[in-house]
């Protein structure tokens, strides 16, 4: 059976090789005798799991011994308002950047904890940019400054990391993007990611936070959504979602084997190249958004007669190109292109698409 | 190689013949090409498995139309600050049985949001019973009545659903029994598991609740707290833990195949009896827990000689009898066997403990 190329925006794709690891190991992780599914979280088996997990993203991000790796559930979702929970203190603002629909969703949520103050948006252009860091009007009451670095419906990617120069830390909404590029962590002061991109299945939360940030939350906050608890045991609080944190050490393994953020890197520019490339290319499809914010990771274009979509999806399922179907909010199609997409993968989708351009021109 | 034995209190054992087809299906579920864990969410393939999954937990509990099911996240726990904050409405006041550590906690959370009325209590006889129904001094002004089925540390289980007779709903943390007997689910206004006792994988929370309790939780509850947007969203607010609630639906599948709830009750009636029978013969080991009140899931015991605690977890480990040690904070051993523990497992632990207290007696 020839593979089939999933282009998913999350849930996605997973390197062939940890779903080859995790099948082997199943029902037997290292002679225990137990599915990893099966260990007591306490255990020693599961400890040492998840020692190798938090060194090996600590390694590949380098992040410094003064910030806390944090392995939550919840997704980014709960993030909105956690960020807002914990980081607001005695303030009562925060400053937001909207880029699209994930930004909208944490202003959204923050609202209901603090006054928003939207810095800077695209929304005047349908969010097909990043605003610049001289459009950003921050107000300098708030107690932080939150993006979303790429924004997985819009496919808008901040291809640099705000200078904000003010005292309040930089928030950063990573879900789409972490991993996919070498990152200076020392920029921000809280970092989180749903892993269902490219950390891993969906279920487990990762936020990278500062220690100084570590504070107590506003009343009400649930104990489950207190940063400081869960740092102060370790993500131990409660039971946490082992088998995602076991394929996401999996994923980490193998990026480190790949060569590490360097090398992905230029995997990942290579791939969004051979794309972006295409369709600048030829008018029978559009990428709507500007060439100097468009994401690696996730690609939108269009068809010059959506009347052609259904067929085009239904052709590129037939050729094994699966979930390219664009966002049901914008339309269109995307391609979903995370570290774990193979080259072929998106070389693959081209030729269907040049293919399927000269057949319906 | 001698079958393990995992009597690990959660995550824990899981049957065999559910690994063995997530083994053989992950990296490729039914001829889809992917695992499920690259699976969409919104994708065909993933909600024809949650369809399955709600159907089979719906037939094995008969659920009655007028309750709905929830897929979340963030354990029991999280549930501990959910109940409150969006069953509380108008009123301040809610009923708590305490009768050990996770009654415990559920009420110290609950305290954050309103003033709880410990309605009956077996501290007084460090939480060896469960309070009988002419003990519990409810209050009419609560806003629901909560208990905790099974205590997992404890080993206290309610053999009786309470009659409260008072229009408060009745809540229940049912996180270590729920699905290991037949269970009237109309007495209840709200259940809430864990899944990774009976169900599957840590990192699901099932949420069963009566539709007429959907309603505004309090103001400043996150939007990933409010029952109510869940329900809407069809447990889709935001992305699922999908591998969990892929498990989960094959555990389920083997319940209906094994009997469902009237077969697998009375084979943990009878690993068990085996267990609490040759307690109750010997001096050598002590169950704490008195005999009405014993949980079929969750079997504390200790030595007459704690000096050969360490002794004993050594020589059971090398017998393939893993995770015995009990929880940190009551000491001795404890042997948990959900639904998936087989019989033989049972009446090894027995033999090996006939054998080690002849040895050491």
């Amino acid at each position: 059976m020839d593979p089939i190329y999933n282009f998913s925006a999350g849930p996605a794709v997973l390197p062939k090789v940890v779903l080859q690891q995790a099948r082997d190991e199943m029902l037997d992780w290292h002679g225990s005798g137990m599915s990893v599914m099966e260990m007591s979280h306490r255990g020693d088996e599961f400890m040492s799991i998840v020692a190798t997990l938090e060194n090996d993203l600590r390694e590949l991000l380098t992040i410094p011994q003064n910030y806390k790796v944090l392995f939550l559930q919840g997704g980014a979702s709960s993030q909105f308002a956690m960020v807002p929970m914990n980081l607001l203190g005695e303030k009562n603002k925060a400053d937001y950047i909207n880029t699209g629909q994930w930004s909208q969703k944490a202003i959204n949520e923050a609202k209901r904890y603090c006054a928003v103050n939207v810095a800077a948006s695209s929304e005047d252009a349908g969010f097909t940019y990043a605003p610049t860091l001289d459009q950003w009007q921050l107000d300098p009451a708030a107690a932080y400054v939150h993006y979303t670095s790429n924004e997985t419906i819009g496919g808008i990617e901040f291809n640099w990391i705000p200078e904000t120069n003010t005292p309040a830390p930089l928030v950063a909404d990573m879900s789409s993007n972490l991993l996919s590029r070498p990152l200076d962590i020392t920029r921000f002061g809280l970092i989180y990611a749903g892993a269902q991109k490219n950390l891993g299945p969906a279920g487990l939360t990762l936020v990278i936070i500062r220690e100084d940030l570590l504070a107590a939350p506003l009343a009400g906050t649930p104990t489950l959504f207190n940063y400081q608890a869960h740092a102060k045991n370790h993500s131990m609080l409660n039971t946490p979602p082992t088998y995602a944190m076991y394929i996401t050490g999996l994923v980490l393994s193998w990026l480190k084997q790949m060569g590490g953020l360097t090398h992905i890197e230029k995997v990942n520019i290579t791939k969004a190249n051979l794309l972006y490339n295409y369709l600048d290319s030829t008018d029978f499809y559009h990428c709507p958004v500007v060439k100097s914010d468009r994401s690696r990771m996730n690609i939108p274009f269009t068809l010059k007669d959506s009347a052609l979509d259904r067929t085009f999806l239904q052709q590129a399922t037939a050729n094994g190109l699966i979930q390219l179907k664009g966002h049901r909010s914008v339309g269109g199609m995307r391609a979903s292109i995370y570290n774990a997409m193979p080259i072929e993968g998106v070389a693959k989708l081209v030729e269907f698409m040049k293919a399927f351009a000269n057949q319906n021109a």
